[in-house]
């Protein structure tokens, strides 16, 4: 397998980045190829630094960065030599099987996109986030690439998100379900109503509506919803989840007893933390491209960015772009058959 | 003052209804008159049962009750002998200043809706709910009245919640926020943009776009989306806050040594539920009507139930629905000036 590592556009500098390749490469011989890609004096003053020699690396220059200031598409376009554009051509070329980017993800999205295109049949990519939950994480998707959705997008998410909650979650039959304002079939917008009209003809195990009380009970394992709604609850549940903490720690260092409760039942707050840790995962994949495109935290540190790469073996292992490519061509015969219809009446319930 | 309480429709009966409305006239002496409406012969079952006899209290009958089941608009204009039409007909009439009730939120809308009308001027009603932080509680308008939203409707929200803020939760002078992906003023859809442009023009302290990170940092006092979006929040908050507080149980008690330490440390918890704690407000108030509408929770208890019927009354003193006539008067007069645009293009960032 080859990875390509665009080094550059996360929050703590390429160093921090080359050590979580390196650490990934250690413990992976099946990486064949990593390619670090930014900028060539950056990368070489970090890798000494760093003691990471290894055969398999491959340094690849880029001298322009994409920046959070930038507008995605018309920056892949322009900046022609920027560390994400390199990337995603060394996919594109052959030369890697995927890639990991850190960067902005209007950016990776974007050169995804132009430069990679779709799986046949794909309508739209989105990005299928990760969420922990007490019992098993699931998977959010699209959680803020596609933030004007029509149906169909949001039904091929559910073939998607199946099918990723499958192969690299491990769950049998992953129950998908339409995130929406309540659970009966007639709630919801318009969006979502006709969604829900098109997964159910879809050879997946759709639930039908989920509602936000329903995310953190084991009820659920991919949760659909368009790319405006899934970043805000992705982000919305970071912040929450963060403010508990930081209440909790306020609180339980208030005076010397609770700190000495805290102390004795520090493994119960260690225990939550690590089930609640974004840097399990790493980061987010980009599904539905001609190729496995990974988006890292822009936090992302080295234990993140060597989950991050490990999760695209994965990704490679299972073949889950082949299996979308199946799937997608399968589903949309199965949404041809179906009458289009007006957009149903809405009711304020 | 007089209230009208439907006291069908909540999880746990209508006795506790009346138990939580027998605390609060107890405690507010500036309730005059207190109507109790629903099934009188269930109701007069509740009353000496709970040793409830003051001169203020008046029963009205209702025979029947709007359900999860029915369809909110269909419903209200069908069961004429409902208890939130009966309790909504009290203040049409004159005869109560303010109503709450623990039923259907869309029953409640619909009947706020066509029995009572909009205040003049106020394009849609909105649910403002509380949402609890470390620092202060915010506003999240609409959290699921209005699935369908205009931009309009958005702005009329950002007057609306920035009156309840400053008079309910005393915020001198609220920051008012659009939920959307990012905070640069050209995130979002079409509807946030255009009602981003709209807020840009009112007499409030609006302070842009906020995305779900800001939500739980002291940074945003009131928080403007369209009702699915809202809806959707809140409930994830919901359910995030109590699967925490799950686990936290969970870990805490594994073995002796950590049931230790939770007990030296135990009123740190319960300080954090003290303030995570939606009783506190025991409800959203609907906003927009002619009519102080206050919906309280399925789940509400005495306390909540006293609660509601407290903020209610803060409702009435502060005037709260003729400074949203004021107020949304002014923000159309100014929001008349602006020049219509066709909606701007979206990029994917």
């Amino acid at each position: 397998m080859r990875i390509a590592v665009d080094v550059m556009g996360g929050d703590h500098g390429c160093g921090v980045v080359i050590e979580g390749a390196r650490r990934a490469l250690k413990e992976d011989r099946k990486i064949s190829t990593l390619y670090l890609v930014g900028n060539k004096s950056e990368i070489h003053a970090a890798l000494p630094r760093r003691g990471f020699r290894d055969h398999r690396v491959r340094v690849i220059h880029a001298g322009e960065v994409l920046t959070m200031e930038d507008k995605p598409v018309a920056a892949v376009r322009r900046k022609k030599d920027c560390s994400i554009v390199r990337a995603i051509e060394l996919v594109r070329e052959g030369k890697a099987d995927a890639l990991i980017s850190l960067g902005n993800t209007g950016g990776i999205f974007a050169a995804a996109t132009l430069k990679l295109g779709r799986i046949a049949g794909v309508d739209r990519g989105g990005i299928a986030a990760f969420i922990p939950r007490e019992e098993h994480e699931f998977v959010l998707l699209d959680a803020g690439a596609n933030i004007e959705c029509k149906p169909l997008h949001l039904a091929h998410y559910a073939v998607m998100g199946s099918i990723y909650s499958r192969e690299i979650l491990g769950r049998k039959s992953p129950r998908v379900g339409i995130l929406s304002i309540g659970t009966e079939d007639s709630k919801g917008n318009e969006l979502t109503l006709e969604a829900f009209r098109l997964c159910k003809q879809l050879d997946i195990n759709f639930i039908g509506n989920v509602e936000g009380h329903d995310l953190f009970r084991d009820h659920v394992d991919v949760v659909i919803c368009d790319g405006f709604v899934g970043n805000i609850v992705l982000k919305t549940c970071e912040s929450l989840a963060l403010a508990m903490f930081s209440m909790l720690k306020h609180e339980l260092t208030a005076n010397p007893r609770r700190q000495l409760g805290a102390l004795l039942a520090q493994n119960a707050f260690r225990a939550i933390r690590r089930r609640m840790d974004p840097e399990v995962y790493g980061g987010a994949p980009l599904l539905g491209f001609n190729g496995t495109v990974f988006k890292a935290h822009g936090s992302a540190r080295e234990r993140a960015i060597a989950n991050a790469i490990r999760v695209v073996t994965e990704n490679l292992q299972h073949q889950v772009n082949q299996l979308i490519a199946q799937e997608i061509t399968r589903a949309n015969e199965r949404l041809a058959c179906i009458e289009p219809v007006a957009a149903p009446a809405l009711s304020p319930d």
